[in-house]
């Protein structure tokens, strides 16, 4: 069980998409220096250069995956400029991003142990382009860490990282936050930005939740889809352990008018 | 040749597209139970909660697989409620998936052997949440069916299962039926619910196919999309074995204004 | 370093999309026949039939992959007729593809060393589909190759291999070629039918390369997308050896309306 030193695991988050060869440009650099490597997409699916989504995407997908799995993250707008690429490991897994908050939400979960700066060329491509970081400095980096390279012969300790701020950390009962909605999934689920961990307490206490206002207000917590009424929305605390707006075998997303993006009140009462 | 003891396949067929990163949590879930494990996305295109759609796709790709071969699907409208998840095996490969009929078409070529739920907690995640049993349940059935545990090991005989009804049974020579269109592929091919099994033996007795009506009409039959004319519709028998309406180097689907879940007439004659 | 003789990979470059289950049936045929294969998906977003995108995400791909990768490209309208499956080798890689000019970009860059037709019957499937080779000629060939079988074994000596005409050819100092998008890629970047190698003597003689007229010319030559101006479309030489115009944080595509196809004026000057 756990994970087999001889078949590293690497998983890739970008947002890339599928209809280019980006993907795959990496799995090649990662093929070249570590031919044992078992490389598995997390997802290509973030919208554009959208750092907090690839933030969101990426927590709901690591918690399944071994221990000393290591995870590659590229939402990368700043290629090029003078953004730090990084290696960072906690107590479970290994992180190999730029420094530009896309590893927020995983190191709130479980925080770093160790954080290097990648900068020593002999772990890069032989020719680094000046756009594409991820083929050429991210992807060997964790080859060469999935072979058995420590993170501190990459380069210098990293120190602070940046971090991108948190929603739920507003709410208090009694009081209405305007929370963000991270994603909307492919049912038409809406996420919500609170997690479990800033709602269980209150609701264990019997508080209740409500989101949303006058005709939008969705009131009623069901612990599974088949529970809700039919057509109804309803609040449920997703797989990914965030707050999620849903309507059993319909698209909540849909019917309320919300995307990623949007705000909601969130009230605890 | 065939299937190595060593590097189980298992597939992945589910309606989880590739915008979030549920797929990869299953791929998680079964690379930490059997790490020699070999995963292969089978599709997860299938529409929405769509279980008929998901039986057609499942079996278009099970036939390339080798024997023992272990397919896990995920199109599961009824999570949460009481629709068992199973184990099932027949001759050629083994099954993991909700009862709901998804594994009917593949059920009808090849009858199961052996079918069990999936009952027994120490085959799943430690915590099953109620809305993700694709990671929770199946994905670790699997995992464990690869490492080799007896499907007997998992629950209970599963007795009777969930069937979906077929159209292409109605068919008989003289009379006509409307049958849905099943699917329309990349290329703008309309997949008909009819099987080059319910077809071959009218054909080859001299009889002759037709679909659809007026203006509509199709009536030759190809071997090859290259033998059609330039630009018209024809018939021809595709490599999924189900009857298609194609045009060469066309999208038949936008020229007969078809979709999936659309009926057409179809005389044998 | 280097490739592992024991886990040969294989790529795979289609315009199957993800709907479909046609990718997973080719894998299936590949690991029938060669289970120690390393499966990666170069692409399958190639518009549907169009060889002169396919030879160009083909390119694109290919340099990241270890030596001896062998590469199956399946866009391949003329499916059924008496266009020929080929095995190509040249220095670096193996190709497996129909001859109707998909290879030829990567054919440009390295020249075939040996180039044979796939005849032998012994190497396909045991009953070939006409309409998908892809899956009963192609991705056999490429599992029996995985597994060692030398090319001329799979059929005669292909002799000239069908090519498509380059555009680049034209671009001489003081002249204006009309020269075409050759793909938008996921960020909405412009990529040009101009190499880097047709480009760079001009400009290291101090030469300027102009791109378009009127309104959307854009003279700006850019090393990375964090020089360029906000919101201001510049060229740059992306990190696949073309020539494409850029917009940091936008897409130069909508904001020119151009796309795939389309012809824009290049004078070098």
């Amino acid at each position: 069980m756990a994970e087999d030193p001889e078949r590293p695991i690497v998983t890739l988050t970008t947002d890339f998409g599928a209809e280019d060869t980006f993907v795959a440009q990496m799995k090649g650099a990662i093929l070249s220096i570590c031919p044992a490597a078992r490389i598995v997409d997390l997802t290509h699916g973030v919208p554009p250069q959208d750092v907090a989504a690839g933030a969101f995407l990426l927590e709901t997908g690591v918690g399944a995956f071994p221990a000393r799995t290591i995870h590659v993250v590229v939402v990368d707008p700043g290629v090029g400029s003078e953004r730090r690429p990084l290696a960072v490991r906690n107590d479970r897994h290994v992180f190999v991003a730029p420094d530009n908050g896309v590893l927020t939400r995983v190191l709130d979960e479980e925080p770093p142990t160790e954080a290097h700066v990648i900068a020593e060329e002999h772990f890069m491509q032989p020719r680094v382009s000046s756009t594409f970081h991820g083929r050429d400095v991210l992807a060997p980096a964790a080859a060469w860490i999935a072979r058995g390279t420590a993170l501190r012969n990459l380069g210098p300790a990293a120190g602070e990282l940046v971090r991108l701020p948190r929603a739920d950390a507003d709410l208090a009962p009694g009081a209405s936050a305007e929370v963000p909605v991270l994603h909307v999934d492919r049912f038409g689920n809406v996420v919500l930005d609170v997690r479990e961990s800033a709602l269980r307490p209150h609701l264990e206490a019997g508080g209740t939740v409500t989101v949303g206002e006058g005709s939008g207000e969705v009131r009623r917590l069901c612990r599974t889809y088949a529970e809700a009424p039919a057509d109804e929305p309803v609040l449920i605390v997703g797989s990914a352990g965030y707050l999620e707006i849903s309507i059993d075998r319909g698209r909540a997303a849909d019917r309320l008018g919300l995307a990623a993006g949007a705000r909601v009140a969130v009230r605890l009462s």
